[in-house]
């Protein structure tokens, strides 16, 4: 059905349910970034692609709420759909709780489907509601009925991330989780968010691509662990490890109904930011006010890498560098033999050359690989029917990562093609220098990302320039390649960055109809000395990708600052030189060592 | 009675009405910063007399809790009498209401002057105490059974500031609150806050040192306006023009009283930040539910300097420069003369030039005069018993202010005496770097103090060195030296720095038993270019007194750096130029043309 068919068929469920208005997060039950085809609501309804928005659908408005990440992508794709685009973080946005708030009468109602639905996004709406006299009802899967072939739930088989990677056994994590929930009273614990399951199960599937999670919610109490998963998924020797650490499986389906049956004598910890609110309402019916819901105590512990976690992302990142020279390599040479490369050709030679790696599992998102304006988009996605030649002139952007067995990568380079424009140049420079800048950072103890990001920008902000996302978000260890609970960015989080964050610094830059420039390296925070001004942290760079020194404005470039890049690109060198067959060397020296500003006499 | 014998006579007063603790927070009715002599209780039970601090006395123990910049001094102060230091913003501090929670039975009773502490404040004890079976009993002034000669109500007499400095009608005004009020809902509107008073009326008084504030409650509703006041202080004229204006007066002491007859049909606007808990409790026994508790919003208006009032804060550091002019050159040729000079007779001195200016009104708070290892307390007041004499070496710091009836500087410098050690050039030059930095800073509308502050730092972050108080705070006109809403700090604050704010920028830097550095200019934000990045917001500098270059580490400087101090001084002279005599002048020459890093050639 085309998004105007689909529009209507909403409103037909709307007359003869007597509902106003239908609110489609589009999300799963489980708050995932990146959804099965089975939960992918919003993009069967709307033919909109990316990866956030919400859509709102009235008897007289169909409206697509969704941020400046999407604005020229929703435009282009929302056209001729009848629904409107409403943008949201830009001066007088109205999100869609207000919208709805301001635009539907006392006495209306809002359909929700509650499982795709956190219980925060639907308290929000209820504040603004209630006092309106709008109220809100829940309606699971209620799209079933317009969307004949939606597919079913994912089948991957399970697979165990081992202690060699992991770095800490399911027992003591189980173990450690016990306690933490006792100390807030509780006895136990439901955890609906994949990643969460993941490591504290120390499981991986694919199930979700480029998440490599397991579809499910686990239930933690002082006695047992139960998994409410699809049971055929999981080999009969890893079902007997799971219960040797005491953790049984029970089918997917049954956890609404499982509610029921849990005990309460104790309370129970929930993490009301990322439970559904299908499932909230079912804990709270049962438990009435003995619920705990706070942070789960999992997001901040998995954001703390332990030794063999850092280790194993190192050799990802070491992975990924000698990805990344066999690419530019690749590409240079094809270009200057004349071949006809466009976006996609190029992101599936990358992804051909990562595939050969050892402990390969999947991409941690399809790569950006955006030429010329096309970068100005910063969520670009190349797809066959409508995508860019490379030409040799101007500037490419790729941002792309894996999941090894190892660990999760995430980095971007934009690298010429030929000959620039002064302000490509110019733009290059600044954003190198805000990456540069937030790299070399040395700050105490309880700093937070909101207090750091400026770094990033400052190099662009002088000239009056900027870039609408943030700078950096944390990474998972073979789970999302987005992660909290830190970040670097403007809003004012309080979450300090703490030793064993790993967090990206990825500032840009992008001019619309011209080009977009993103530089990202991965940064490990680490402790440093401890004196009597506070507790000294700083960043170690795990990213082992060389930086294109030819488009620099030496001039505006400070000792400092190409002191870095020497060092880096050198470094970067020396690390991928024993993993190089002699061509490659030879020509990663050329992008390096050859480059350097103040060359080394030793190498 | 010293502190020993205040603390006995507390215990016998708790005793007798049986109370557990007693807490005095040591503030005034208002949250003024500077008290008048009557409210300084926490002062004369403690003989503490720094500007911030609680005292807690139980049975068992008596406590001050009070936060770094006074805890060299507060150890020294408090040394024999038996009240134990609580330090507060280190790691691990608890602070008193958590202590009292901690310490307390069930059933205890803890009794508080609720005149004297603010309702969040209270509210705050209360959140914690009552899960703990402990309770609060106000009681209002009890300090006066054992405060024998007590001082009464300050008397001194009050005037208008008129329209060519204030820039706005007080009928504009009053025009635009009740404007302000009536969005929210509310009829009416109580202000306890003096310096929203003051700005409302455009009243000015000298009723407490250093805030030309009038004691006072103001009530303005759709009909009418009363100041709740010492009526004498006010000379019939001034009477009159307030009356014209609507505005009645009131005795002080009936405010209590009065809120039980004034007329319930529309809600009452109170800032529950800052009125204090006997007001609140009274306010709402008379009022119900129909209370809205907000941020003033005279708070955020007062921040947004006008065309008039920006005028007058030129005006008043050019004069303050004046000042300063004279009084380095003074102290130099003085100290080269032999002449015996402590940190008294310095501050003395700059008093006494600042007292010769137009419309000198007082000093903005007591210059901060310290020399060498005094400097390492941020806060440091230097007395006439125990004061150091300035020698010809190392570094004094001198931070001080004036109201002038143009507006109210705040300004510090840290100069030479005679030959530094190297960490002292080392810091200077960092700290330098630091305001240098942020002055500069270019920011889209919508960032926060939070998200500026670490420009100020990390040229000493760089070395894992810091200081421990905020970079900046805003400035009233006339009216309090640190005002809100906005605030340059680590602290997530959300308040956007906007244009028409006045904020200092004071980095520093503090090696106890050492020396001390603070380099402090007054920053007016202002709008630049609006383009399709972002509304640019940039920094003016007010202040007009030369920086020393002397003592600056010429490598660590960039040229950015340089010419930021090149055009600062060179702009300084050729301000001053016209206010000075020829031998005035040509000293501050040498201190600034004669010492550009790019000589001039024009001048």
């Amino acid at each position: 059905m085309t998004p105007k068919e689909n529009i209507q068929a909403l409103r037909m469920m709307m007359q003869s349910q007597g509902w106003d208005a239908i609110v489609i997060s589009g999300t799963d039950p489980h708050s995932s970034e990146y959804l099965p085809a089975r939960w992918q609501s919003r993009r069967y309804i709307t033919g909109f692609t990316g990866s956030y928005g919400t859509v709102v659908v009235t008897h007289t408005h169909a409206g697509l709420w969704t941020d400046s990440r999407y604005f020229i992508q929703a435009t282009k794709q929302l056209e001729g759909t009848g629904i409107e685009l409403h943008k949201l973080r830009v001066p007088a946005a109205i999100d869609y709780p207000e919208w709805l708030a301001q635009n539907l009468s006392a006495g209306a109602t809002v359909c929700i489907d509650g499982l795709c639905m956190p219980l925060a996004t639907v308290e929000h709406m209820k504040s603004l509601f209630t006092p309106k006299g709008i109220s809100i009802v829940s309606s699971p899967d209620f799209i079933d009925t317009l969307w004949s072939d939606r597919p079913s739930l994912p089948d991957a088989k399970v697979f165990e991330l081992g202690i060699e990677y992991s770095g800490r056994s399911r027992s003591d994590k189980l173990a450690w989780l016990r306690n933490s929930i006792a100390e807030r009273g509780c006895g136990s614990i439901l955890i609906s968010s994949l990643d969460e399951i993941a490591w504290t199960l120390n499981i991986r599937s694919q199930d979700i691509a480029h998440t490599p999670v397991v579809i499910a919610y686990l239930r933690v109490s002082d006695q047992e662990a139960t998994l409410y998963t699809t049971e055929e998924k999981f080999t009969p020797p890893l079902r007997e490890a799971l219960g040797k650490d005491g953790v049984t499986l029970a089918p997917y389906a049954q956890i609404i109904e499982a509610i029921t049956t849990w005990p309460t004598d104790t309370p129970i910890y929930i993490d009301g930011n990322m439970l559904n609110y299908a499932i909230y309402e079912q804990v709270t019916a049962h438990y009435g006010t003995k619920v705990v819901n706070a942070t789960s105590p999992i997001k901040l512990e998995k954001a703390l890498k332990n030794e063999v976690e850092i280790a194993g992302f190192r050799r990802a990142y070491l992975k990924d560098g000698i990805v990344q020279t066999r690419f530019f390599r690749w590409l240079e040479c094809a270009l200057q033999d004349g071949e006809r490369i466009s976006e996609i050709d190029a992101a599936e030679k990358l992804i051909s050359l990562r595939k050969e790696m050892d402990g390969y599992i999947d991409e941690s998102f399809y790569p950006i690989s955006a030429y010329g304006k096309n970068a100005a988009l910063p969520h670009y996605t190349a797809n066959k029917e409508e995508c860019s030649m490379l030409e040799p002139h101007g500037l490419y952007l790729l941002d792309s990562g894996a999941h090894y067995l190892d660990g999760t990568t995430d980095i971007t380079r934009t690298i010429p093609l030929g000959p620039l424009t002064e302000d490509e140049a110019f733009d290059y420079t600044c954003v190198l220098q805000g990456m540069i800048a937030l790299s070399l950072a040395s700050f105490p103890s309880g700093t937070r990302g909101a207090n750091l990001d400026v770094l990033a920008r400052m190099p662009l902000w002088k000239y009056n320039r900027n870039y609408g996302h943030g700078t950096g978000h944390g990474v998972g260890h073979v789970l999302c390649v987005h992660e909290g609970p830190q970040d670097m960015r403007q809003n004012l989080a309080d979450q300090p960055i703490l030793p064993g964050m790993i967090t990206s610094c990825e500032p840009g830059m992008y001019c619309e109809g011209l080009y977009g420039i993103r530089h990202e390296n991965m940064l490990l925070c680490y402790q440093d000395e401890v004196n009597e001004y506070g507790d000294w942290l700083g960043f170690m760079t795990l990213t082992n990708t060389y930086i294109d020194t030819t488009p620099l404005v030496e001039e505006l470039l400070t000792d400092e600052e190409k002191m870095f890049i020497d060092s880096f690109n050198a470094s970067v060198y020396e690390s991928l030189l024993p993993h190089l067959t002699e061509e490659e060397a030879s020509w990663l020296k050329t992008k390096t060592i050859d480059c350097l500003f103040e060359p080394e006499e030793e190498l």
